[in-house]
């Protein structure tokens, strides 16, 4: 089912950049519907170093499986990504095919099966087309070269409304290196990942552990901060692949240019993580939501992921309506210490509840709401800890994607 | 906001039982919206064995403050309820304000204000219109005796399509005692109670430990069993009244009487909680979760319980889809023990998937989808311990009320 509307337009790149020795290619291989662009690989010129994140859930597909074993050479060279179907729940012919598929495409591009990773997004439980899959694998290595990474951000779309890519440059040793991350979302977007395929690459050389210990701290503050309906999907994978074509000396935890590295790979994934939300299933609405004043960073989560995945907050946000004891009611419910007489709330700039109740604030509030963005701070005033997650409000139209999603 | 609409009928009562020495009143207070009975009465003629439960969440209302403390005395006469308010996130004016509301109905009806318990429902964080309120208080006094059960029931509802009322005959040394309980449901409904107000009379005598012991029981199979959009509300209360006129010896848990008397308020409740269900905010399907086969009782709960708040898997119910899929992911990232090809789905009898694999009955399974109550089981074939929850569809006429509540 197409998506019904989107408040936001195709995301429209100014950038060109590209790191160096990546080359790309997408194929229609009418896996779940024809007329699209469904196969996309990514290849790099030379072996990469590689790091990956991947799916908490324990229902987790075939091919995610098969990375986080290859992840631990922390090497490799091409990702396949297929939409339409997640090989998901698919069990042992699950792992088959996937493999079936990576031999494939190993013997045309004459590597290592161990250098290609396989990621898949869609639908679950449905056995994967491996033929329609393998029969286009031929036009997929021709093509390799002829498609942007645009291409391939648009290849792993499922309901996403848009395309979604961040760059980055990054001076090191007087050469400019590239990050350029894209990544696909939409629904079942849940604390510890999404629905949700991510990949980075670059050109910077970066030393395996240096690599995946940057990952995962950014990670962990991006797309482990976003939630869209509190559903988490069983194929969330982020990977990331540093082929050092820049030629710089290895970026290791000690090197100079190492923060700047570390704060460029934030910065993809927290903007990634942000067109994800704002591209959320139905969304009209991006809501950060900020818990302040908790007696420690686990507490301010659960109170923030306990706001933001409430049904009743998100409906009242969508509606316009500055409903703040359904905040008060979803902080209450999520098992965090609060003494409800100290709690300040804040929609934007405006403090609408003081000491835990009215400040007769409501109307100035609900203007806050009209916007497309929004903050919504909670202080608890009892310690120092706070955190900031990203979300969006729940719509008509969540309802009407998921209804169907399967027709 | 008027419900958009709902598929069950008001629910027409045929019996008229009522348990002896209880009378009833209700009044237009027009605490929200005026043309509406808001403000209701329940009093029994004799001092009453009172039992209760109430929300567990950290944010309480005013009233479930006050009748927390006041249950323990393990008596009481009346209860007073209104619907438009809440009376909650309202601080220590709130228990005020509630205090006051009590007193004026401690002199005019002539006993201890202890003995009056006081429950709202409505707005969260709105100051209670005790004015309103007070000036009513003589006319609810003098009707009393006027109004039936059916008129509380009816007072009592904010987002409900439906009064909601179950009834009990039993026989108990050859007299005929009654059970009458009513309910408030519809949104706001999860674990642990729900928005949810729920009143239980009875004219047989029973003993006030064993009244408790009963009623805790038959909460935690009933109310503590449903759930329509994981939202805990700040206002939850259970109460039961047992004025003894029925003149039965007193029963306590020795009582040949009590399985008899025990059977029956579990079956008042449960009964009503499936109303509540049935009744839940846009509620288009009843689905009935049984997860069997767990290693225990908790971790049974903790499947049922995430399968029947994943928004996508309430989403495809409603669009008659067997997404089985987000069954096997939700059950994934409720953090329970799983082996995933061991997992057996049935929608209604059709066993749609068989050692985590479809079975090919997705046909059959869509059919099944198109009743109006489902029964989903999920089997982990992992242990002994199994349990069953009720939920309902999520659908664009739950965020149609949730958007504009208030306004």
């Amino acid at each position: 089912m197409k998506r019904p509307h989107s408040i936001y337009p195709v995301y429209f790149l100014k950038l060109n950049m590209i790191p160096k020795g990546f080359i790309f290619s997408t194929v229609e291989a009418s896996i779940k519907n024809p007329h699209r662009k469904d196969l996309a690989l990514i290849y790099s010129k030379v072996e990469a170093n590689m790091a990956g994140t991947f799916t908490t859930n324990k229902v987790k597909a075939a091919p995610v499986r098969l990375d986080m074993k290859k992840i631990e050479s922390g090497k490799g060279q091409a990702i396949v990504i297929n939409s339409g179907n997640a090989n998901a729940c698919t069990g042992k012919r699950g792992i088959k095919e996937a493999k079936e598929i990576i031999k494939h495409i190993a013997r045309s591009l004459k590597i290592k099966p161990s250098f290609i990773y396989i990621c898949s997004t869609g639908v679950i439980g449905v056995p994967i087309p491996t033929e329609k899959i393998i029969r286009k694998i031929p036009e997929l290595i021709r093509n390799m070269g002829k498609s942007k990474i645009e291409d391939v951000a648009k290849a792993i779309m499922t309901t996403d409304t848009f395309p979604k890519i961040i760059r980055r440059k990054l001076l090191i040793e007087n050469k400019t290196g590239t990050i350029v991350g894209i990544c696909k979302g939409a629904g079942m977007i849940c604390p510890d990942m999404a629905t949700m395929l991510c990949f980075l690459i670059t050109d910077i050389a970066v030393e395996e552990k240096t690599l995946d210990k940057t990952l995962k701290e950014a990670v962990k503050m991006s797309f482990n901060r976003i939630t869209v309906d509190g559903c988490q999907s069983t194929n969330d994978t982020v990977l990331i692949m540093a082929n050092g074509m820049l030629g710089n000396n290895l970026i290791t935890m000690k090197s100079r240019s190492y923060s700047s590295f570390r704060k460029a790979v934030h910065d993809v994934t927290y903007g990634l993580s942000k067109l994800i939300v704002k591209d959320g299933e139905g969304a009209t609405k991006l809501i950060e939501v900020e818990v302040k004043g908790a007696i420690s960073e686990k507490e301010a989560e659960k109170a923030a992921f306990a706001i933001a995945n409430s049904n009743l907050v998100k409906t009242a946000i969508y509606g316009n309506d500055p409903n703040w004891g359904r905040i008060m009611a979803a902080i209450g419910h999520s098992d965090i210490k609060i003494e409800e007489e100290k709690v300040d709330i804040y929609f934007g700039g405006v403090k609408t509840v003081v000491n835990g109740l009215s400040a007769g604030k409501e109307k100035e509030a609900e203007k806050i709401l009209r916007e497309k963005e929004i903050r919504l701070t909670v202080d608890l005033k009892l310690g120092k800890s706070s955190t900031k997650i990203l979300t969006c409000d729940l719509t008509e139209d969540y309802i009407k994607t998921n209804k169907a999603y399967r027709t």
